[in-house]
């Protein structure tokens, strides 16, 4: 099979101008949902769509679509696509490779002639990182109906402003937030390209990642409240230091990942913030943002629940108050295995090796599963490194992967 | 002896002007060093002070002096003062009584028709509080020489900048930083009227304490290097964790409080900060800042000690760097004897109660004590609350306190 006519240098140079939109300076990527720095890089997205000759529609939380239509417009569409969010000190490949590596793909198959008879729709999703509200996947939860509009409407960011405030402020709220939820099978299917973010196809050397499932998140968020004082003068006995019933609560979650009798169970308080913050002031307050997870329910059950356990107990002992909050309890999603097939089909014809595989980060196609036949195709990237402003896929990996997207949306829009 | 003519109601009404003079909403009050409320709180006292027909100046660091010029321009003045910028979440007594009182007790006086033949100096220290470069006493240890021109220029903020860099945005640059400070006995004693944020002239139904001791603080800032990823894909035996680690610290501080013997060792980790913070990321670095005191030095050391041993081992068993930067260790001080009776004096004149006691906090007092006499005065606060929104003194109090204040300065100007 003559591989299509991929531009990996056009695709970097998009790459590193997306990069270059950032909170922070470079190498670092921080793009906050809803931020200056995210509102652009979506203009940014958008103009590109245009130029491949995309048409667009935004929805009322600000997930884009881009369709190249279709000859067949009875058919249902085949969807791709992934983030553009950052958390903060990030790097430039996380969630970019799936949505501007999928434009390229288009790219390549509109230069080489195809004509799709499934549109094919790019979906850029808004927050698939839980940078603003704490809560992953925001876009496609909501697209899935996974998130109850109940819930959306109680979500806050740290400073107390609700969805509804940003979706306003962004200019996404002329349709209720209810329009966002999709019919079931709406797509005939959903590919999503992504870079690892484990070390696994490096040390193998293999290209390509095929994934089979995708292990289970949950969240935990947990407020506690102390009493302040003046650090001179409180003296240590009279104490209710929410700092230091946080602390043991993340020695705590470390000591319930390690003890499930899973490798595969991991347990991470990322967000950690304490009031006044003052180094004269005894902490009076504290936020805990702690996630957890495995490919099986069941460690991953046992671990929450002596999560759980443990707080109030910390909690007594220390005369702390607390608020424990489920932020996600979500199921592990399962990849469709005709399209599995498919793309190691498209793999074995292109002559690139395939490692069938876990993905233990969540992301997008885990709710995208829940409303359609869906896969993720993994590349590999240095050291298994996410999450950092040193990410890394070269761009020969990166073309690699689009190849095989390009193939494989070839195949599934004929 | 007839008491001076302190107005309660008005000097009231300035506290709760000067509260509304604040970063965020009533009731709390925030005033960072060189914060847009810093600034607009200190015009306001430039105003109250010229109103009052005293004569200002300000040092290279943002020092304000306000003179009432004596009759016999060779005798040495008499300083009073504290200071007005405040901690996050803090409330409007702690530094402000002394600021505001003096300005009261000052009013008072010259209404009184009293002459002094010292000139009378209220002095409003900058930076009392270690809100933006970690140091607390920022302006009395440079006016002491406690503090080096080049430990001065290696301070930096959360964000990276430093002291000369706020100097010059504040306008207070136009001498250089070494003018600031002031000669040994260039006053002839030094007061501070204080709130005493401890219960103790509460509980005891005691309207004045007299400060015999100040407690001796030192600060400690950690800085925690580990390695980042996903929170997803890291498993946890991989891990290199800069909060977990932090946390052992923050534990190991508490620990090494609670058993030096001493029931006034007191050790706090008042600010902690993780990067990169968010839920799913592994946390790769952390800061802590740590407060550590004692009426002892014995003790204040071992707990020292102990902590700084007790990083380098759990750092190693975690894998992660760290850095250890002493920022103070300060001896305690002890208060002017011969000021000590004249205010006991001034109260049995007053037939005002007396308490001879220590202080826990620590104050601009402790580094004016190394180049003039220096005494402080307490006035009870509500449960001994401080750097907290809701820290209490009623005008009652605070009358008493500025009463003792004036006649004091009447005696040692006259």
């Amino acid at each position: 099979m003559k591989p299509l006519p991929v531009d990996a240098s056009r695709l970097q140079q998009q790459i590193d101008a997306l990069a270059a939109i950032s909170e922070a300076p470079a190498p670092v990527v921080t793009r906050v949902l809803f931020s200056e720095a995210d509102l652009k890089a979506r203009a940014f997205i958008k103009q590109l769509c245009q130029q491949a000759g995309l048409s667009l529609r935004e929805d009322a939380v600000g997930n884009l679509f881009a369709r190249w239509s279709g000859k067949d417009s009875k058919l249902t569409p085949v969807a791709t696509g992934s983030h553009i969010d950052a958390i903060p000190n990030a790097g430039r490949y996380d969630g970019v490779v799936g949505v501007l590596g999928a434009l390229e793909a288009i790219r390549a198959l509109k230069q080489s002639g195809f004509e799709p008879n499934r549109s094919i729709e790019l979906i850029i999703f808004t927050a698939e990182e839980p940078t603003r509200f704490g809560l992953g996947c925001l876009g496609s939860r909501l697209m899935s109906g996974a998130l109850s509009l109940e819930k959306a409407a109680a979500l806050r960011d740290p400073d107390g402003q609700t969805l509804d405030y940003w979706r306003g402020k962004a200019r996404f709220n002329t349709q209720e937030l209810k329009s966002v939820q999709l019919l079931k099978d709406c797509y005939s299917a959903f590919i999503e390209l992504h870079i690892e973010q484990g070390p696994l196809l490096e040390n193998e050397k293999i290209p390509i990642g095929v994934v089979e499932k995708i292990a289970a998140p949950s969240t935990l968020r947990v407020q506690l409240i102390g009493v302040g004082g003046h650090a001179g003068a409180v003296l240590m006995p009279d104490r209710h230091d929410a700092l230091l019933a946080g602390a043991e609560i993340a020695l705590a979650v470390e000591q319930a990942a390690l003890t499930t009798g899973s490798p595969d169970t991991v347990g991470t308080t990322g967000v950690f913030r304490i009031e006044p913050g003052a180094v004269n002031s005894v902490p009076c307050r504290a936020w805990l943002e702690i996630d957890l997870r495995d490919t099986q329910l069941p460690t991953r059950a046992a671990a929450l629940k002596r999560i759980e356990a443990a707080i109030p107990v910390v909690c007594k002992r220390r005369g702390i108050d607390f608020q424990i909050e489920r932020l996600n309890v979500d199921a592990p999603a399962t990849c469709d295995p005709r399209l599995v097939n498919t793309v190691a089909d498209v793999c074995r014809e292109l002559g690139l090796p395939v490692k069938k595989m876990i993905s233990r980060a969540y992301h997008d196609s885990l709710f995208m599963a829940q409303i359609c036949p869906t896969m993720m195709i993994f590349i590999p990237c240095r050291g298994g490194v996410s999450h950092r402003p040193d990410e890394y896929s070269s761009p020969q990996q990166i073309r690699d992967g689009v190849t095989v997207l390009a193939h494989t949306l070839a195949k599934l829009a004929a």
